[in-house]
C-alpha cells in the first residue's frame, strides 16, 4: 500500500528539494551514499532519512546504501522537477525588478514568462528579458502560455488582491514575496518567501541571557 | 512544567514569527482574537494554534480568546525580538548589494552593522550606508560589535569557508544565501534562504497528470 498524495505532510515535501540540492552534489562523487551520510548532509538521523523515502518508493537495498543518480532522478519525477514550469511576476517595483534579475530559477528551470505592473510607465519595457504587461492581461497570458505558478512581489496593500487575481484565472501555486500572510482556496498552494522571517525564526536561540521561564506569563 | 528552550520542536519556533505578523496587522483592529480566527489566518486548526501557545506559556482565558496586544508583546519578548540585533553581511556580490539593499532587515530591527568581501576593488566602499571591509576584518568587527547574527551571501563555492570563518569568531546564528547545504557545529543554528527551493516544494502538487504511484519504484 502506498500513500496518497495528499497524505504526505507538507513539511516533508518542503524537504525534499533539499534531497535534491544534496544529491546533485553527491551525484559527481560517488555512486552510492548510506542513509547515515545523507542525514549528515540534511542534519536529519538517518531512521528519519528511510521514513521520508520510504513515502515515496522503496528507494535502496538494505546495507547497501541508496544509488545516487537513481534517487536523485525518482526524486526528481516525483517533485515534477523533470519539465521545465513557466511563471508569472505580479508586481515589478523594487522587488519584482530584484526578482526577475535573479538567475538562479531559470538555471533551476523555473522560467518566468511574464511580468505585469498597473504602471503604464512601466507597460512595454523589458526587464532581465521579461516584457511587462497590463495587469488587465494577465488571465489571457496565463491561459495561452498555459501558467500554473505566480510569483507575487506586488507592496503588501495590494497582495491579496493579487493573490485572488491569480487564483481567479487558473493559477495553482503562488510564491509570495509580499510581507502579508495571503489566503488562497483549498487546492492552491502558498509559500511565502522572507527573509525577516528566517531572521525572526533564529534570535529565539540567542536570548539565553533571559531564561524561557522568566518570559513566559 | 514548563518545556525547557531545547525540548520545543524547531518546527513550532520557525512558525512563530508567522503568529507575530498576523498578530501585528491584528492589533490596530481588535483587542481579543480567538483560536478559531488565528487558525483561519495561519492555515492550521484552533487546535494546533493553542498547542502551539501553550508551549510558550498560558496565553487566552477559556472561551475568550486571547488578548492580542499582550499575546503579542509576549511572543516578541520570547522570540528575542523586543531589541535591536546587529548582523554582519559576508559576499558582496550581485546577491550581497540585492541584501545590502533591501529595506526590510532593518525595519523589522535586524541591521547589518558591516559587509566584508575578498575583492580588494569593493573595501572601502558604501552599499545601503554598509561600509564593506577586508573578510580578514571579520573577528575583530564581529567581537568589537558584538554581532552574533552573520549572513552568508558568498558564491556556492565559498560558502562553506565562510560559515566555518564565522562559526570560528563567534556567530551563533547564519542565515545562508548561497545555494549549499552549510554544515555548522552544534549550538550554532542555520537557517537557508533559497526562493528555488520554495518553488522545487509547491511543483509537487502541480504533476497531477502523472499519479504518484506511477513514478515511485
Amino acid at each position: 500500500l502506498r500513500p496518497e498524495v495528499g497524505a504526505i505532510r507538507e513539511v516533508v515535501v518542503a524537504r525534499l528539494p533539499l534531497y535534491i540540492r544534496v544529491l546533485s552534489r553527491l551525484e559527481g562523487e560517488k555512486e552510492i551514499v548510506s542513509s547515515q551520510e545523507l542525514g549528515y548532509r540534511l542534519q536529519l538521523s538517518a531512521a528519519q532519512i528511510r521514513k521520508d523515502l520510504s513515502l515515496f518508493g522503496k528507494f535502496g537495498k538494505q546495507g547497501r546504501g541508496y544509488d545516487v543518480s537513481g534517487l536523485l532522478g525518482a526524486l526528481r519525477r516525483i517533485m515534477g522537477l523533470d519539465r521545465e514550469w513557466a511563471m508569472v511576476l505580479v508586481g515589478v517595483g523594487r522587488l519584482g525588478r530584484a526578482v526577475l534579475d535573479y538567475g538562479r530559477f531559470t538555471r533551476a528551470g523555473f522560467r518566468i514568462v511574464a511580468a505585469f505592473d498597473i504602471d503604464q510607465a512601466l507597460v512595454g519595457k523589458r526587464i532581465g528579458g521579461v516584457l511587462i504587461q497590463d495587469v488587465t492581461e494577465l488571465g489571457d497570458t496565463v491561459h495561452s502560455k498555459g501558467v500554473r505558478i505566480g510569483i507575487v512581489s506586488a507592496p503588501a496593500s495590494q497582495a491579496q488582491g493579487v493573490v485572488d487575481s491569480m487564483v481567479g484565472v487558473g493559477i495553482k501555486a503562488i510564491l509570495n514575496y509580499a510581507p502579508v500572510a495571503a489566503r488562497v482556496p483549498p487546492g492552491v498552494r502558498l509559500r511565502d518567501i522572507d527573509p525577516v522571517m528566517a531572521a525572526q525564526s533564529i534570535t529565539f536561540y540567542l536570548r539565553e541571557e533571559s531564561p524561557l521561564e522568566e518570559l513566559m506569563p
